[in-house]
């Protein structure tokens, strides 16, 4: 059976690749795609996933856009990273379908109640769709499987020391659905680090040429530099989003723990970071399966094994 | 040269064995103890450091006691882990010496003014003491050579997930010292969990068999059950505030990085929190020497060899 | 032409009479009613518009239910005030048409959409329903004329010293309100303890004896005896939510001043609390039009005459 | 029997009229004046109330110079209020007598030490300093009577809507104080904008032509400019802590309310402001006697008869 998903996003770079395996992953049926403000202005992320899904003539997947911006916040786009585009250095073709009649939350609402299954929702962009809709939606609820969220740090942050920027971007989001008693699967910073592309990587996608892989690696190019010039020092590319789909693609390739998570909101200096309680301090129940390795080499095969699946 | 020290103190176990390093340390002159409300009741801190320098026969070095409480919050004391005397486990000689005749205030204006040479505190407690002589006493500023601290934690902690006692005891005084302009030297439990003495040096410690480490023996291991206890997994028994004296003795021993680090006074679940800036994302000012690393066998090595220098 | 207006409500005692008010006014159209989470839980308050709606005999007025909860916080009820139905008191009819199909944000949505004119927009209840309608339909801000809001107070409260319920129950959403940069009419508690009904006024209501009126006087008989056990002395009832919709039908009763307003949502004590800068002190955009005075005789008047309407 | 006094404030145009009345008052015994950082620079605050003492000749009560700053927040000086000196307007009379040795800590504690008599703490400025000596000399609480404080109000501030310049300037002082357990007497800015001098106040205080007067009188209308300008409408010049002075002369003059107080210092609109539960509602204890109505006439009359008293 395959995994019925949502996948949440706002693209940039790493959502791209994100929606690309999802696509490829024979285990996943991608029920639909809903974006948010975040890496870039909203009109331009649900453009981008729209550009991503032409670009695998997969134009029967629905898209709708989300909240315009963040639930309490000014809305804080990430043009140093993604670009003026949200999606800079590569050549996509523009989207060739239709938006999704409804909102976001409209179009969130039909496959969970529609679907068989239970649903699993992958969100790596702010959480402020998801918010919404559990809050508009708590009737859903119990269609939902789990929510897979790529976010967070524990005791790293890529925008400031502790914080990292999904989080960062929509605190209070991400606090209503940590809280929501759904379970959540999170992905730190931690984890997200180590899900590094090597040179070595980027030469055999290189090599295997078809739209999407070179798609891919124009992405890559134009992302890594990013890393090059920041403080922190990488061998090769972390691309963080698609550390979520490739675990419901094979979680053995990552190992986490159950903890709880609490989301910081109030903070001078803190706000937006997640209290990964590790050692089980606060006795506090575990609302989160947590990530915190990764299997680097499995990962980057999984996605080079992904971009040869569209060469056929 | 010896370097001229007033130690800030809330004895406390680990509190005791720094007071005894300090004494022992051929290049510190002890010029006087302060002590803290923290791990126990400012009453209690007062006496168990008193009580360490009659075992000691130092009684001329000064002892003041501090502030009552914390600056604004509650004092909350740490009797699981110190007992109900603040240093259970050994049977230590009352004091035989008055206490100083003025409060740590006075002590700490005194010594720094009538120093030679610029002085160095070492804080191994809550930092109010040290937050009210600062903005009293702005004019000795410049007497002071830095602050060494035991406090905070990269990710870490061990009251809260990521916050550690003695700066969530009283952080708004916390957030006074590291903000002082003064040069920091910031101990987390980053390295102060390294810092620990393992089965071997225990039996080393307990085939010396003067006062003081026989003392110093006890009071490891009625310190060490605690540990024993926790959810955090440790190989040996770690005494965090030895760390700061450690170091002075020598700092070679110890590996770090200069960081911006700011203190959360605000957040919900991070207050105490210490922000170290590792990878310099907020390119603000480097305000504190942060360690990171320490060779542990080196380190047992040398309270080692100060509890033998007690045998004569 | 008719005001055409939606009104937000958790009835509440006060919450029914502004319902009665609104069908009673003949410059208003009541488009519809969406029911809060406030002063009951959310299943009471739809049933006791739906309940107040059937005693009017005006069942083709769309009744849609609202957010389950307030934005951020948990919802806590004012039980001691409306009682266990939240309109302890009447003998009221039970519902005898059916809840709107869709949601509060739907009906808001629909309502506005397809309005010829502007819509008003009433708030008696906790902000929660308008704060997502307007995040989730930015599209339609244009088409809505104002926004009258129950809430508030300028150094008074009523739930603690400067803090009034409905503000205090969803902060968060009551600030994305007022932020919206639609027009805001604010009625804080400085305006509403003044529109007492007194003991004259309640005996005029009881000679009237149609089947409205009779339900009016036994929630106030009931309700009334709040504010006899208050510490607050009032000289008769103070009846906050009709102030909206009596101001809507003749705002010549009321006298007030445009004023910049924010709300605070950080606060230890103040959270909740609407800052109304009656005196230009920050130079702020006057976001709002706040009524300070009431004509109590002609408000009292109002509502007398409101009832004796139904006689026919 | 007099009344054993020590004042605290920032001179201050307001504050120089109380220091008068205190000197004046055949009922007051001034022990003492400490000065705090607030309306202008702290060296320039402790110059004019020295200033003032040698204009009155009373150069044999010591004046101590207290905090620099206060206690967590960056010193904001008032200099369109009280001018580049913080006392601009009169031709004073440089001081002519030595500073207190110690600081205003010291004053404090050994005047209360010392005094026969509990003693009586006005404070006019930032709560600073007496935060300070409460926190250092708990041992001395039993021996203060009561603190009375100029600052606050309850729904009305002069810095913000809600806030008053001397709380908003340390907020966390004022509540160290406030929470202390020691009798609070609050003059709010509810009360000291009724404290006014109007026109023909002045013209009485400007025949009495001795050099005390003088220098009031050119004071006054050098202050009372900004008043003309402000928003808020006033008759004459309400000079805010003279107040204080002249309930301890009179407390009949005033009337006022036992009242639960607390201070917000969280808030993001709000800190600094003085929660009042004039009505209970927190059945909390009531830890302040609050004044919100004056005589003001008589009020007049003791200024101006206080000004003539150093006519001889
Ligand atoms: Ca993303
Ligand atoms: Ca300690
Ligand atoms: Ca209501
Ligand atoms: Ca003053």
């Amino acid at each position: 059976m395959k995994t019925p998903i949502i996948l949440d996003c706002d693209p940039g770079h790493d959502d791209a690749i994100a929606l690309i395996l999802a696509v490829a992953a024979s285990n996943i049926d991608l029920m639909g795609v809903t974006t948010s403000a975040g890496n870039q202005m909203p009109a331009k992320t649900l453009n981008n996933a729209m550009r991503i899904l032409t670009l695998l003539g997969q134009t029967e997947i629905p898209v709708a856009p989300g909240l315009k911006k963040p639930l309490l916040r000014k809305l804080e786009t990430d043009v140093a990273m993604h670009g003026l585009t949200g999606l800079d250095g590569a050549d996509l073709p523009e989207p060739d379908f239709p938006v999704y009649s409804g909102s976001a939350i409209d179009l969130l609402a039909t496959k969970v109640k529609t679907s068989k299954d239970p649903v699993t929702i992958v969100v790596t962009g702010p959480c402020t769709n998801i918010a919404f809709f559990l809050s508009l939606h708590t009737e859903l609820k119990y269609k939902i499987k789990e929510i897979v969220i790529l976010g967070g740090g524990m005791g790293v942050g890529n925008k400031m020391p502790t914080t990292e920027f999904n989080m960062l971007e929509d605190p209070e989001s991400a606090k209503i659905v940590i809280e929501s008693g759904i379970k959540i699967v999170l992905f730190p910073l931690n984890v997200a680090f180590k899900a590094q592309l090597l040179d070595e990587d980027m030469k055999k996608m290189s090599k295997i040429k078809n739209k999407v892989s070179r798609a891919v690696v124009d992405l890559l190019n134009n992302y890594g530099i990013q890393f090059d010039q920041g403080t922190r020092p990488f061998k090769g590319i972390p691309i963080y989003d698609p550390c979520c789909i490739s675990w419901l693609m094979n979680p053995s390739i990552f190992s986490g723990k159950e903890c709880h998570v609490d989301i910081e909101t109030k903070g001078e200096f803190t706000t937006g970071e997640t209290i990964i309680d590790y050692y089980d301090l606060t006795k506090k129940n575990k609302n989160a399966f947590v990530l915190f390795d990764i299997e680097r080499e499995l990962f980057a095969q999984q996605i080079i094994d992904s971009l040869k699946s569209f060469s056929k």
